[in-house]
């Protein structure tokens, strides 16, 4: 595919957006299917390496992975009433199959919590059986209205965990282990910075007691809800019967939990370390590192940088990019876009002189580097990258939460804002968890992202809606 | 779920197959889904093994993961003739999406060479932007009649290579290159030999111009079709418009392939090497190679055996099973019936000989082993044990392979062979490649398996049918 210029991000963040990701060879849109795209090799890739860092994290913390069908009988959705609510409107049904009408038409999963019950209820008879801790990773879908690439696609891929408890005190530790597990990831993988809270009543998860999630702010300011961890209470475990004995050999139900991140967190990748000139990738989610363009204007030249570009290459685990035709700055170029963390130049003058030229993405600065501490160094800058990519976007974060203590002053900071223009923050204020309080956020498209688990602000005050005392700020945004 | 007896093999296969399966934690019927499982903990991490040792050989040779949607739109299946005339009676249709009758309803991907010769056509302009060779782990759909766990479920999960190429020459050594990656991963990983052959052109993929398969043979006899690569051609370049510009500067239609295995393998695992007392799994594609069973009767001795029991085990990378309230021997009972390749026992008497003993699953063969020499010792016997389940294998391949001149030896051969009672055999006979040829056998339910790649008997002879030359002997017979 040709390569086209980039939108700045200044002039229209949402058109910037979209070239990033085509350009990244990340993703296209696939406009034969309502709401889907191709996940391109450079997206997929991206996508192994947080799967990677996920997975052994959920396993190491005892969770099995398991698979679910596709396919859920369409009652099933029914026997919790504010799931089926919820999710309804946005399902797939398959009417036909075998060449003949279904007596009963199933649904393609838009999530697993009722196949689950299902077989949670077949699985556990005791609390020797307890706790179950599944995982599955899987696409669903979600027939929605709006969409745009990774953050909203009617079919997307995800994990969904689902656990069993025989208490409400376990299940709950549980969701918070795995809020953590996404946080620690989002931060120390992503380098994106959240915040971990507690959805309000009315953004909670259709069936949930509660839900809790982490928020991330993209460079426009919008918040982005990076995953989702849900005290399912016992809603579940009634509707599909799953009980279990107790210690005291009573009969109870189950208390569950379920919580997934998706091909979403991609877009969040983007929106978060990109530039004007393309993709920006961490260094831990860059499934190229480094690669080294040789550079040569004679044929004479050409044996000797190709050789020792091949052999300083493997020393530091670099690809080097020898396809003909090519100049290097169409090559620089072609790097550039898709977001590798640091580009190599070597040359006759460089061979001449003992040294390679090394360039960081993010930054744009070059170096030459004595060959002999090139491994040394390209760690070394890979690291800070790493580090650099997660101070900005803390910095940015910080700079962009501002306190209000009227419904005023929060429309005043949010009521132009949108993803194409961009100025949105992250604003703090006192707000009652209550659907009536949401509902007036909405009257300008804010919402409340969630109630933070840690109070970082001033502590407990009035609601600036209903002025009864709550315990602390909230965090209200627009958001994706 | 409480543990039952296993049918034994020669009383009824197929009993015992799906014993083997639900014992063994591989999987279980999802009978509220038409034909449809849950994989289990332990089949599923026998997949995430199987996908390891195959995409590191895919990317290897060059082939990069995408991810196409699950929805075709239905008009796509209809540009290639022979291709909706094999998949329509197996498809599932979405009618309704989003609350709303469609316009034109989507099928579930019953396979994806249809969207992605969409997609290459967009991709593909030039001999430059050749070859392509993408790949894709993803859920498929076909609604069968008669299913069986992992053998055929109506939905499973597989991985399916697409590549465009600019000549037949190249497209075709793309296909054999897959066979031989196919055929590498099942004798050398799975431990199951298999024969590599071209399928008979009634038996081919539906669009293809030439399928190949790997045929392996079940415990029973009977064969399994393994894995699938197949030579495309110009079909469905020609049905999606995918050209490109060759070299000379002429329009020309990319020369495609596709190939994928299944978690079907996982079933040919099980017919392979499982037992009466249940799964039995190569060291290779063992979750667990090792558990430790720590055996003690008085309180005073639990301390010390435990103590050795996990400073072995870690020394090892073996699992302990500390698990209070079972007895040693339902851990080993336990251990056996999820193909726990060797189970390691360790009580107060062998702790004051300065051994332990070891037990390895598929001889049942113990030995006491100094425990200075327990790592070197365990590689040793978990390297044995995946030889000579290879080799079992091979041997009964062998042994159950004969000759046939005629179709009435033929018939005597393999008419009253069953999955259930086995005594299957792969019959070698010489056959036309002709539909007219297949359709006989079908009189008695055995098919054409392959026509082998290489010759291993007796050279060209007469078709049984038709008198005519053949350059070699076909397998036949009776297949999951």
């Amino acid at each position: 595919m040709a390569e086209s210029p980039i939108t700045a991000r200044g002039s229209d963040f949402a058109a910037w957006y979209q070239d990033v990701v085509l350009q990244g060879d990340l993703a296209e849109p696939a406009e034969i299917v309502k709401g889907c795209m191709v996940i391109k090799p450079n997206g997929y890739a991206v996508w192994e390496l947080l799967q990677r860092e996920l997975d052994d994290r959920f396993k190491a913390a005892g969770h099995q992975n398991v698979y679910f069908p596709l396919l859920i009988p369409q009652s099933f959705l029914h026997k919790e009433a504010e799931h089926v609510e919820g999710f309804a409107p946005e399902l797939a049904v398959v009417t036909i199959a075998g060449g003949k009408q279904l007596e009963e038409p199933y649904v393609i999963r838009p999530t697993s919590e009722t196949i689950v019950g299902h077989f949670f209820s077949k699985w556990i008879q005791s609390w020797r059986d307890l706790p179950v801790l599944v995982n599955q990773w899987a696409n669903v879908l979600r027939w929605e209205l709006r969409t745009r690439m990774f953050l909203r696609t009617t079919e997307f891929l995800w994990q969904e965990g689902h656990t069993a408890h025989a208490t409400h005190e376990e299940a709950l530790a549980e969701v918070l282990r795995i809020l953590d597990i996404y946080a620690d990831v989002a931060e120390n993988v992503m380098a994106m910075p959240v915040i971990r809270g507690i959805k309000t009543q009315s953004e909670k998860f259709a069936g949930a007691l509660r839900s809790y999630s982490i928020e991330a702010m993209m460079q426009n300011g919008l918040a982005l809800q990076a995953g989702t961890s849900h005290d399912l209470g016992q809603n579940f475990g009634k509707a599909f019967g799953v009980q279990f004995q107790n210690q005291q050999g009573r009969l109870d139900y189950v208390w569950q939990t379920s919580w997934g991140v998706s091909t979403r967190l991609i877009g969040g990748l983007v929106m978060s370390h990109s530039d004007d000139n393309g993709l920006v990738l961490p260094p831990k989610l860059a499934p190229t590192r480094a690669v080294l363009v040789p550079i040569y204007r004679k044929e004479e030249e050409r044996g000797r940088v190709l050789e020792a570009a091949h052999r300083m290459a493997a020393a530091v685990g670099a690809k080097v990019d020898t396809r003909e035709g090519l100049t290097p700055g169409a090559k620089f170029f072609h790097w550039e876009r898709r977001g590798v963390p640091v580009v190599l130049e070597l040359g006759p003058r460089d061979l001449n002189a003992g040294s390679i030229v090394l360039k960081r993405r993010d930054t744009g600065v070059k170096e030459a580097v004595p060959q002999a501490e090139l491994s040394a160094r390209l760690a070394a800058v890979l690291a800070a990258m790493q580090a650099d990519l997660y101070r900005a976007a803390r910095a940015r974060l910080e700079s962009n939460t501002v306190l209000a203590n009227s419904l005023e002053e929060v429309e005043s900071l949010l009521g132009e804002v949108t993803a194409e223009k961009g100025g949105g923050r992250f604003v703090m204020a006192h707000l009652k968890n209550d659907p009536m309080c949401d509902a007036r956020l909405k009257e300008f498209k804010a919402t409340v992202r969630c109630i933070p688990l840690a109070d970082a602000w001033d502590g407990p005050g009035k609601c600036i809606l209903t002025g009864e005392p709550v315990e602390r700020r909230v965090v209200i945004a627009k958001a994706y």
